[in-house]
């Protein structure tokens, strides 16, 4: 069999882990693997190299950031569209029998309507879609893969961010603002801070929870001890507009991106000392510090879906399921692409604190542990 | 013997690691060590406690960022000046023999001028500083404990920012701003990453360099390949003006302090597309990610500092002095403090690429690994 696979979307720190995953496995099964470089907007235009990794470098690949055949912001248009008569000249004019993309809610729209032309047209490919995204915001999976790194990250540098500015006999409110258009995961997700570092209490604005200058005074000004406060980039207020609209011009005059957090940290300082952080596009690359279990599934995705194009499997997405038990383990289902691009998992509103560590521990895995202050 | 250690200035990732040293050495010489709290500023407020720390937690000490005792930003007065009495009181109604200070420039400062004041008031204190600042401007010392890890951190951030931005068919310049008001270490050090990353271009702008928007145009311009552009918060222009004086404010008005870094990304936003990143606070406390030559380092200045003082050495610097020699090793010397204070070491106008990652390697260590692409 013959596999086109490519990435697609924003990077993650486990995207070419997934690549790996899928590259291993077809070797094992003696397979081809084709890589589509730059998503489906470098395959249209034929961008498509053969993928003989050294078993060394594949090593290498699960552990590298950014995505290694490259991504791209590229939505299908909905069929019918000429578009597709190229995409699969290409498909055909290489011999390509599987096509496999590794994206999130965009690129498993893509794969749900070439699937659906391939049937239409009646043609012998097999398609599968590959889970990736930060935001975990895929429906029909536990998770998804590049998540739980992300959500590891991001608590070890809030943890050393307010353990900063608490070096200070007057530390600061500190403020960080954090990835996540529609959905607050991420964000939510730093509250597993607060079991790391005494007294600290992390407020989260997520964009599931519209949100007004005045309750943020109010919800800070409430708290006692240390205050973290978690800013998802898409927050919005009550008339649903992003929060960050209120314009925030640089002095060139040019409107700023995001500004969420910036512009929750300016509301803060009119009652405090404020101190603000934006990892911006760190957050979604540092495979320096992966969570285990994202690393090992990241994998497991892309391995398992070789072997669903193996069983004879297409228009299939690869699902992430929790294991019932008292250790965590998972496994993959594989279920119909068909209604997983386009929607939004976003956080549940019972999603209460003790149900979100329950929900988060086992994925991110320890956090450093850091000596306490006895005095 | 009776201790009294504090930590000053701002927070790194091994400054507790020096304070672990401190405490480990005076626990095994029998001596007792008391804790100022938030420097000299808590001194002055009699601000004590015991450090009777258990062995497993000076091991969680050595690992924790942050200011484990607290820090200030406090300079002491020229002597002759009433706070010294009140200093002295402290010390004498606690009964202390030594006074060790842990921090950069101002701190070094300080203790050489409680060193002349004991002196002069014939006085029975022992006084040491011990070196610690991510900016690596101290005079008389090969190098600062804090600086080797917050340069591995950066190296590590830089790498995967930029693999992020190749992901895309069109990557982006990218630009990070990178602390340093005076001296250009840090943002200097970020050219390893050309070794980790194929064709990438560093370009460093820093506090030593005048700098200018033509110039900046020009540079950025001349390059191929991937280009990141590190900045120091204190770059200046030709007048000797700080290069984000030209004033940025966010739409509330507010004057937004450094500001240097996304002055630059305006600028080059002129010729090309611009990704921009400011670690900020989170690049002085990564102590997830620590140099292995800098965390032993920053033990074994304050191990030999108590050394010194049980030797009976009172006014001293701890040095670190690298030894000759293929492989990096290095040791402590004890010098005078009388001239460390108030001096910065600036990055060397010969110190060419050769020089500055003979500098660096041995105290970074190995930086992470990528796959290269082949395509």
């Amino acid at each position: 069999m013959k596999i086109l696979v490519a990435q697609s979307g924003g990077p993650t720190a486990v995207i070419n882990a997934s690549l790996a995953g899928v590259i291993k496995r077809a070797k094992m099964l003696n397979h081809e693997v084709i890589g589509g470089l730059y998503g489906i907007e470098g395959i249209l235009e034929s961008k498509l190299v053969n993928l003989k990794i050294e078993d060394e470098d594949i090593h290498l690949l699960e552990n590298t950031p950014g995505a290694y055949l490259g991504s791209c912001r590229y939505n299908l248009p909905e069929p019918p569209n000429q578009i597709y008569d190229h995409f699969f000249d290409v498909i055909n004019s290489n011999k390509i029998d599987a096509f496999l993309y590794i994206g999130g809610n965009d690129s498993m729209d893509s794969v749900a309507k070439i699937s659906r032309e391939v049937k239409r047209r009646k043609l012998l490919l097999f398609t599968g879609g590959i889970p990736k995204t930060i935001d975990n915001d895929l429906v029909e999976t536990d998770h998804c893969p590049g998540f739980p790194s992300a959500a590891k990250f991001i608590n070890v540098l809030a943890s050393e961010f307010v353990l900063d500015s608490n070096a200070y006999s007057k530390p600061s409110i500190c403020v960080m603002e954090i990835m996540g258009r529609d959905s607050g995961w991420l964000t939510e997700s730093v509250k597993l801070s607060e079991e790391v570092i005494d007294g600290l209490n992390v407020i989260s604005y997520i964009p599931e929870r519209a949100i007004s200058e005045a309750q943020i005074l109010d919800e800070v000004a409430s708290k006692k001890g240390t205050v973290l406060v978690a800013v998802s980039e898409g927050i919005r207020n009550k008339d649903g507009k992003y929060f960050s609209a209120v314009e925030i011009k640089d002095a060139f005059g040019h409107p700023k991106l995001g500004g969420a957090g910036e512009r929750v940290a300016s509301i803060i300082e009119k009652i405090g000392k404020v101190k603000f952080v934006n990892p911006s596009f760190l957050q979604r690359s540092a495979s320096h510090i992966v969570s285990e279990v994202d690393l090992r599934e990241a994998k497991m995705v892309g391995n398992d879906a070789v072997d669903a194009l193996e069983n004879g499997k297409s228009g299939f997405f690869v699902s992430i399921e929790r294991n019932v038990g008292n250790v965590y383990s998972s496994k993959t289902r594989i279920i119909p692409i068909e209604g997983i691009g386009n929607k939004i998992k976003t956080v549940p509103q019972d999603f209460n604190d003790q149900k979100l560590m329950a929900y988060l521990k086992p994925l991110i895995g320890e956090l450093p542990k850091y000596a306490r202050r006895k005095f």
